[in-house]
């Protein structure tokens, strides 16, 4: 069967040109250029990455960026007010806190003390909880990239049979949530798998969609999918390879080559949901700044 | 095949007398009585009696009872007023907003503003997110009280597939959640099923629990059930009936003697999960208190 690569690049690049667009509009109105703050603590290289890419997609919408740096050992008081400081800071319309922070420091916490309303990773519990009673809340960057690839590519949820694979905090829990909501973009019989699970490859093979979020390199094989099938793949771990030139590559939750030719749509890694993420912050951001125009 | 009734009316009697002794505990520690207050809008025939059969609970296992009566008419600011004054009141240790309110009130607005440790009801959205996440938070009734009747029947949800139908904001969606994760009572593969399903049928028809919260009378007929399931009837629909003294018969949503034979354990109702909701009220109260001690 001929399947078709759900190109998250290609559409991450279309929407960042949509936000582009929308803050340039802003501005011709006078109103002010979104504004992302950004706290990163210590130097782990993952997160120092991350955050550059964050800064520099910010630039690239148009919108204002802050990096707000903090050394290793800051206390977990500092880390508090630096965090009081960006809530009370009316320029600043959302910013997150770079996870993982240093051992010392209690992440939930840090995440509580964000003002809900500048929460654009959507990792505060208030935000959480008004998904799951479907109020307009920020969601998490992972999920709502996921649906906006779906929504892209006309891939009908409603009534559709959806299993996720994982059951973490910002992804497969919330992205559970989500697809079974009544929405749009929801609708869906939702089935959340994880280590517990038994009898896994039965109940993938029923799916109509079917999201690999386990961090589980190639987990996901050809026996497990339905001829037909959505698939798409969140996991990205880093395995040692000696045909790239830093020695690493990225491996996905599904054996591509062979899951592939049995689906109609299917993301790569990288280039599917991995470029997602980004532009899911960059609109969270936006829809802070709008609420206060 | 003989199946077993989980029997609510008699976990929950069990369930008073353990929280009595525990109020006995505190008195003679010389720890204040545990308080809830129910703030009553409006004269709606329903929602009196629920109101009545709380605080008469209260009194059952010494718990103290606050009752506020408002008028029909009350304006919502008035409300968010006297929500303001439990909030604030060190005595009260948990109190509930009973709905629905009249038409001109925003509930959620209402919800929002009940401080989240006194919220038990557990409709706030920050302890739904905490739920979501896997933190302490107050869960809501009727979830609560199922998750109760497992453990007090030792059912185990290991590993078990669950099928919710259901996703409303109170029962399903909630209990969805609680029954996937990581938990003694948790750790099941869970399917929330809902208006929008197709095939229904053979779907509940995998589940080693099955849970109908749907609100739709004698939904659940035996060609739906496995051989050997739980079955736990969420539905309470009040329907006319000549042989009843009222007039009236509360109906599941389980076609229970047809149903009943297939599984290893069954709610009836009345008497299975309807006597739990107020039981898990009074524990989170009393959860409440024993944070402020």
């Amino acid at each position: 069967m001929a399947y078709q690569i759900i190109d998250g690049k290609k559409v991450s690049a279309e929407l960042k040109d949509e936000i582009a667009e929308i803050v340039n509009d802003r501005i011709e109105k006078g109103q002010k250029k979104p504004h992302l703050a950004a706290v990163l603590v210590g130097n782990d290289g993952a997160s120092e990455t991350y955050v550059n890419h964050k800064v520099k997609a910010c630039a690239q919408v148009g919108f204002e960026s802050t990096l707000i740096r903090l050394p290793e050992d800051t206390s977990e008081n500092e880390i508090l007010s630096a965090v009081n400081q960006l809530n009370n800071d009316s320029d600043i319309d959302g910013f997150i806190v770079q996870l993982p922070l240093p051992k010392h420091i209690n992440e939930q916490k840090i995440i509580e003390a964000i003002a809900p309303e500048k929460d654009v990773d959507g990792f505060h519990p208030i935000n959480l909880g008004k998904m799951v009673v479907g109020l307009p809340a920020f969601i998490s960057a992972t999920p709502f990239g996921i649906v906006e690839l779906l929504k892209k590519y006309n891939i009908e949820t409603q009534g559709k049979n959806v299993v996720v694979l994982g059951r973490s905090n910002i992804v497969g829990t919330p992205l559970s949530i989500l697809l079974s909501r009544k929405s749009d973009f929801g609708n869906a019989t939702v089935t959340i798998c994880h280590s517990r699970t038994q009898n896994i490859g039965e109940i993938t093979s029923k799916a109509d969609i079917l999201i690999a979020a386990l961090g589980r390199p190639e987990f996901v094989t050809a026996n497990m999918v339905k001829e037909g099938a959505v698939v798409i793949d969140v996991g990205t771990t880093r395995v040692k390879s000696d045909k790239t030139k830093s020695g690493w590559k990225l491996k996905g939750d599904v054996l591509f080559d062979e899951v592939a030719p049995k689906c109609s749509y299917i993301t790569p890694v990288p280039g599917g949901v991995g470029p997602m993420t980004i532009v899911s912050l960059l609109k969270n951001t936006l829809i802070a700044a709008s609420g206060k125009k």
